[in-house]
This record gives structure tokens, C-alpha cells and sequence, in this order.
């Protein structure tokens, strides 16, 4: 271990005293993030808040001096234990670095610093009608930081793409404490190499994120969300294919498995059709004059394959109503046992059933109960697994479970994160899908960025 | 200069004979691309056809042994000398290695050979109601090779994106003949870094593409187009902000100033109005009931910023015919003088006007003729200049209007490239737009990628 005592010290002079936190206590705060580790082994050193990239710039300075590990941190909403600290260190808060510097209508750009809430950040471009599409189910609480740094997806992703494809421009601080431009203000840029994309899902491992210029579209017109329930997961995903044959390009094509939307209602009664085997909630937009065409079809197909149910919100009222349903999965999920898991594999939608079907036939071989949620759109699925940590037995069979989940994915052509990051839990599994020359290379990168390992250590591989 | 005769040697071994060129005038036939330099200094040492990866591997692991430089080649339709020879070296053809390996419409993906024309993938995908956005206009000649290389965009980028929006993964042999997989075959990834990205826009310059998984997205149901003129820059501008303001996001929003309308009518009449200062060009799609509503509103903000005739495509062939006037640019241009040069500067939007009248003050300084045709959504605009190589006095003002015209580009907030690249024509001005920093770290990462710096050198940096 590492003696930070000289750097804190340092810290407490370069910045105010009140935003350098170091009793036990504050620390012990800010050990993990959401992924909820079964143990905490490990507590930062300090806390350090910041809000000027200068600040940034003397921590991570005064950081390389004594070769202390950096983990930054926005609202630690990820589920990967990404910010979680492994071996001491500084966390390096941002919750304070949250201005909107600029909307600009005309360019269709917005600058943000990296603590900005994804939520807040939303409201605000549409407010002048536009849109920043992203949108993790978190993204009330969640930063701007965080999405970059984890690649964030969210529902409407199979429309309007993840946060890779909003990243125009990223002010970046080296682990030497320079300041790295990584792109240009510009929509499109084939200006030398595409740093800004390398940053995107690194996870705070090659530098740390102070600015962002992100790309904006118009604001669609108008939405609507269908809610239609079915035997089977393959004719769910027969109803996708067909509706996508025909030309339609939803929003969204999310859905909930029968443990999901059992659990659900059990908890946040919503009028649920209990006896289904799973339930696809469909995200329809653009212009007002085209939702009903879009409708029509979409209600014809749902038919054919014989949805029993079809609920079509009407208002913004029936319209949360079914998003409501659908993102209260987890806090549902989090009332049947003290724990609450959470994760996020992918496969090409081809696979989708058959990943769908394993997980379940893993979960029930070893006893657990898994709530299946995800976008189908993406071929993507977010197995919700409630736990006692305090269960050892249900946790030996709860991380067997997980790796033959991963082996699963792996088999179906898949890998390991769409959307949440590999972080620290996920890291000892990633040989599973990237082959080994491609991990190769993410060390020499790593290594190009980062020579002494200082930022956020012990993550991705 | 290295003695290459050993390495074709192995070359000729390793491959079949036909399909290494060593004589001077087959070399000297892939000396350049269509960057058209004014002399050429140096031919390949040889020009290698490939058709399979294993052959590629082989290549590059003999020129690794004696460090030659490798310069991949698709159709060579770049104009930034991106696979001109600068000092000798083996020329690795792409033409023969052009399957469409897979199209597969559950996924919307489409598995390629880099040697693929673009244009027939396009209409491969189309056919089966799919559809591939990025559209450079090069793409009837132009390989899926050269566009991942160059980071190529078109005039739907505004609405659709470019390439780095649509390659999910690639295989890629390394500078040490290792197969290196970049992505997943998934819409959406947040594993390790994102390799793919950092390969598209490389320009060859960091390992060789080899296969390509490409995401697709439905075709969109109807298309039509709108041509409007204009008495100044700033009022077309103005329009375009108006039409975003309503919500409506066109599918391209191209411009031609008066010198390209005016070029164009002369060499290929279309009935195109001359006096006038530039024409916007306004693609807008989506379903068949929503375009009345979109050229409805465009119409009338049209006629608000007082455009001077508005012409609408009612079937295929008047679609076409405004295309081909616009396109129809760099081929008039051509008849202008012995030779054209185009290039591909970009602003943030709101700076676009000063950018056209700059270019346009430039260019009469120097006495040459810009006509200039660009994507006002993105703020890009091309600058086709026709010249007489041979006379020196004109090539010498060429130059130096060159140097103004990327001097204000930086200036207005801009970039060099937005969809061209850098290659050998523009690395000497990177600098201007492009950090030390972020330089620095280019340079790493290619060292990383290629230590001996065979793979496409003296490029980009």
C-alpha cells in the first residue's frame, strides 16, 4: 500500500480544505458505487471534490508525483463497480463540476462538464427542441461523466445509436496532468485519429473526462408507447422482425420477461397481464401526421402474432404509466431479497431467444430468480438477480450462475456489456469475448495513456 | 530507399504470380490516387492483389521481415493523396477481395470484403429493404475499404452519421500479421475499448482492414428533394436554422454557390438559375405520409427567406435530375481547366457564412475560381478549384490560397477534414487545428500499432 499522507497533504493546499475529505467515515462513503460489492475491502484515502479543470490538473499532478491510483467518480451510478476502490487512492469527485456551459441551437451542440445529471441535461435541449437521445434508465441521478465514461446506452438505442455517437469533442486531463482536446466542435471530423471514441467506455482508465461537446438533434414531434404481451419470447421477437421488415424504425423495442412483470406488479400494481411469458414495449416517434400509420401496422402485426394484450398510450399519463411499468423492474426486483443484481449481455438479435432461454435454464438450475428485462431491439438483456450476500450459499451459486451466463453469450456470438462497462466485477470474464490480440492492444494502450497505472487501476482487463 | 527485391521475391512465392505487378508502367499506374498530384516523385516497388486474409498475412509478415511500407489501395478515389507512394513500398490491392460475405436482415448487419463498392452494397442492402447511409459521392467507384479508411461521410451525414456510426467491428491484420477483432458482431458494446473507431479514419496507417461487420438500419419508406436559390449565403443559412427550429431534420441540407451552379449549367445544361448567389438542396425522407407535411413546411420557410425558385422532385427521375446537377460539380469544375482539386474543409454551422465568403475572398486574392458545393447541415464545404498544374505561377497562388483557406478554417473554430482525411496532402497544416497533445498521442498510438512504421507511412501526421 501506498502512502498518501504526503499527496493529501499537497491536495488540502492546492484545493479548499472542505473539498478534501479524509475521516474514515467520508471515505468509507464512497468505497463503492451502485454495483454493491458483497464486501467492502477497501476505502478510498480522500475525497476529493473538484470544479475547474485547473483543480483537476493539480490533483492529477500532485497524483502522479507520488504515483497515487485516481478514480473518478459522477453520482457512482454505475453497476460494474467502476469507481469502486480496489487498492486506496483519491476519488475525484465531479458532482460539483455540473454547468451546462452552452446550448447552441444553430451548431446543435451542447458543452457540459462532466457532473452535469443526464436527466437535467436532457430537459434542457429539449426545452429549445432538441434532443440528446442517451438515456440509461439511471439518467435522473447519472452524469454526463459517468455515460462517457461507461458508454452508456439506454432505451432508445436501436433509433438513435448509445453516448459514442453524440461525443463530438472531450477536454481530457492526462495522467501528466496536459490537456488533450480529443476532437472537434464539429459534426463530422476525419482529422487524424478518432481519440474521442477511445474514451468512450474507457471507464476513467487513460484520462480524465473535464469537458464534453455533444452533438444534438431535433427534438421528434411527437410519441407514442405500445405495450402487447405473448406466449413466447420467439413470437415477441417474430413480431420485431416483422414490424422492422415492413419499415417501421421504433424508438425502442424494449422487453420484460413473466419474473419481471410478475414482480412488478406484485409490487407497483399496474395492471399487468400476469400469466404472460413476456411483454414487448414498443416506442414509436417522429412526426405527428405519421404515429398513426406507424400504429396501424405495428397493432396489425401484434395481432397476427397473436399479442393478447395491446395497451396504446393515449397521453403523457398512459405513457409514463407504461414506462413506469417497465423502468420499476429493478426497485421491484430489490424488495424480494436484501440484494438486488443487475447485468447486461448482448448477443446478435438472431441469438435473443436462445440467450433468453438460457439465462432462465441457468437461474433455475442454480435456484435463483432472475427478472429479465432488456432491449430487444439490440439483441440486449439485463438479467435483475435478487440475493442475500449474506447468503454464502446462494452467492456460490449465483456466481456460477454468472459465469455460465457469460459462457452462454459467448457461445451466441455475444459480449459481455452493450452499455453498463466491464469495470471491476466483470474483468476476470472479458478474455471470454475479446480475443487475446485485441486485449493486448488495450494494455499497450493503456500503457501509452497511462505509463505509471494511476487511473483507476484494476478495471476493464 | 530499401532494396524491396527480396520481399517481392517472397511475395511472388507466396502468392500467385499474376497477381504481383513489378513492371514500371504497372506501378507507375498506382503511383497516386485521385488526390492528382502535380508530379510524381515515386512508383511502387511492386502492387500486390489480395483475395484473402491468410494472403494479407503473409504480405504484411514479409514486409514486416525486410520493412517495407505497405500502402493499402481500394479503388483509390481518395483526393488527399491517402495512398500516393512517397517513398516506394508494396501496394496492397483490395480490388479482387470484394464479397459481400452476409447480409443478414435479423441482426441489420452486413458482413464485408474491404474491396466491396460501396454503391453495390448499398443497393445489395436496399434490395432487401435495408439501407447503409453514408453516401460520399465517389460511392459508384468508391470500396467500403477506402471509406472506413478515409472516415467518409456524404450528404446524408446530417441526419444519418458517417461511417464510424456503422462499423461494428473489423478484422484487421496487424503491422506483425496478427488477426486482430476489433468490436462484436452487437449494435451496441461497452467492452474494453472501442478498437473500431480508432481504426476507421486511420487511413491504413495502423493495421490493415480485412472484413468488416457493418450495422444497417431500416430503408426509410419515401424520399424527395427540393432545390432553392438564393440572393446571399446568410439568407440560405437562415433558412436552414428555420427549418431545424421546426423539428424537421432533413436528411441532407446541401449547398452550390453561384460558381458551381453557373459551372454546372455550362457543361451540362439543367436548367439550373444562374444569377443567383448559392441553391440549398434539401433531401427529406422518411414515411410516405409524412413527407406532404415536412416539404410543406420547408416550402413555406423557403418562401419566407424569399428563395427565388423552388423546384420539387415528384418522381425518380426529377429526384435524380437535382442530384446529378449537384454532383455534377467536380466533372464541370473539370472541363474548366487540365485539372481540378477539391477539398474538404468544416466549421460549426453558425460560422459557415464567414467561412464561404472567406474562401470566396481567398480565392479572388489569388485570382483562381472556387466553386463550392458542401453539406450546410454539418457546416462542411468543398472547395473545387480548377488549375493548370503546368503553370507554375497558378500552382504557386494554389498553394497559398490553400494555406488561407485552412488558416481560417482554424480560425472560424473549424477542422481540415470532415469526411476526406488527412493523407499526404494536408499533414503539414494538422497542427493548425489539432493540439500538441493530441498530436503526441497519435503518434503513440501508432508506434503502438506499427513500431517500425511500415504501414502507410508518412501520412496523416
Amino acid at each position: 500500500m501506498l502512502n498518501s499522507k504526503p499527496l493529501i497533504k499537497e491536495l488540502k493546499k492546492a484545493l479548499t480544505p472542505e473539498n478534501v475529505l479524509t475521516t474514515v467515515e467520508e471515505c468509507y462513503a464512497y468505497a463503492q458505487d451502485a454495483a454493491n460489492t458483497r464486501k467492502i475491502k477497501n476505502i478510498p484515502d480522500a475525497v476529493v471534490f473538484v470544479k475547474t479543470v485547473e483543480e483537476v490538473q493539480r490533483v492529477i499532478k500532485n497524483a502522479a508525483r507520488y504515483k497515487i491510483p485516481v478514480i473518478c467518480r459522477g453520482a457512482g451510478t454505475n453497476v460494474v463497480g467502476a469507481c469502486r476502490v480496489e487498492h486506496g487512492g483519491i476519488i475525484l469527485n465531479f458532482s460539483k463540476m455540473n454547468k451546462i456551459l452552452d446550448i447552441n441551437p444553430e451548431n446543435m451542440t451542447a458543452r457540459v462538464q462532466p457532473g452535469v445529471i443526464l436527466g437535467d441535461l436532457q430537459q434542457a435541449v429539449e426545452d429549445v427542441g432538441l434532443f440528446y437521445p442517451p438515456d440509461p434508465s439511471n439518467l435522473k441521478v447519472s452524469t454526463i461523466g459517468g455515460s462517457i465514461a461507461q458508454a452508456s446506452g439506454g432505451a432508445k438505442t436501436f433509433k438513435y445509436g448509445s453516448t459514442k455517437d453524440y461525443v463530438l469533442d472531450l477536454q481530457v486531463v492526462t495522467a501528466q496532468g496536459k490537456i488533450l482536446r480529443t476532437g472537434s466542435n464539429t459534426v463530422k471530423n476525419a482529422t487524424g485519429y478518432n481519440l474521442s471514441s477511445l474514451f468512450i467506455g474507457s471507464e476513467g482508465t487513460l484520462g480524465v473526462v473535464t469537458e464534453a461537446t455533444l452533438k444534438l438533434i431535433p427534438k421528434p414531434e411527437a410519441k407514442k408507447v405500445l405495450m402487447a404481451y405473448f406466449d413466447t419470447v420467439e413470437t415477441a421477437i417474430q413480431a420485431v422482425n416483422m414490424i422492422i421488415a415492413l419499415r417501421i424504425f421504433p424508438a425502442t423495442i424494449d422487453f420484460m420477461d413473466k419474473n419481471a412483470i410478475q414482480t412488478v406488479e406484485k409490487f407497483y400494481p399496474a395492471g399487468l397481464l400476469c400469466d404472460k411469458d413476456c411483454a414487448l414495449v414498443i416506442e414509436i416517434d417522429g412526426f405527428e401526421c405519421a404515429i398513426p400509420y406507424q400504429q396501424n401496422i405495428i397493432e396489425n402485426i401484434l395481432k397476427k402474432c397473436k399479442a393478447s394484450q395491446i395497451q396504446i398510450s393515449h397521453n403523457d399519463e398512459e405513457y409514463d404509466r407504461i414506462w413506469t411499468a417497465r423502468r420499476s423492474s429493478m426497485g421491484a426486483c430489490a424488495k424480494l431479497k436484501p440484494n438486488v443484481t443487475t447485468d447486461d449481455v448482448i448477443v446478435p438479435r438472431e441469438n435473443l431467444a436462445k440467450l433468453v432461454r438460457g439465462i432462465r435454464k441457468i437461474c433455475d438450475k442454480y435456484d435463483l430468480t432472475a427478472c429479465l428485462v432488456g432491449h430487444v431491439g439490440d439483441g440486449s438483456v439485463h438479467p435483475q438477480i435478487p440475493i442475500n450476500y449474506n447468503d454464502e450459499d446462494e452467492y456460490r451459486r449465483y456466481k456460477l450462475a454468472k459465469a455460465e451466463i457469460y459462457n452462454l453469450t459467448a457461445k451466441l456470438g455475444g459480449i459481455l456489456s452493450g452499455e453498463h462497462g466491464i469495470g471491476a466485477d466483470k474483468r476476470e470474464h472479458i478474455s471470454q469475448v475479446i480475443n487475446s490480440v485485441a486485449i493486448d492492444y488495450m494494455r499497450m494502450i493503456k500503457k501509452t495513456f497511462d505509463p505509471d497505472n494511476i487511473l483507476n487501476p484494476y478495471k476493464i482487463f
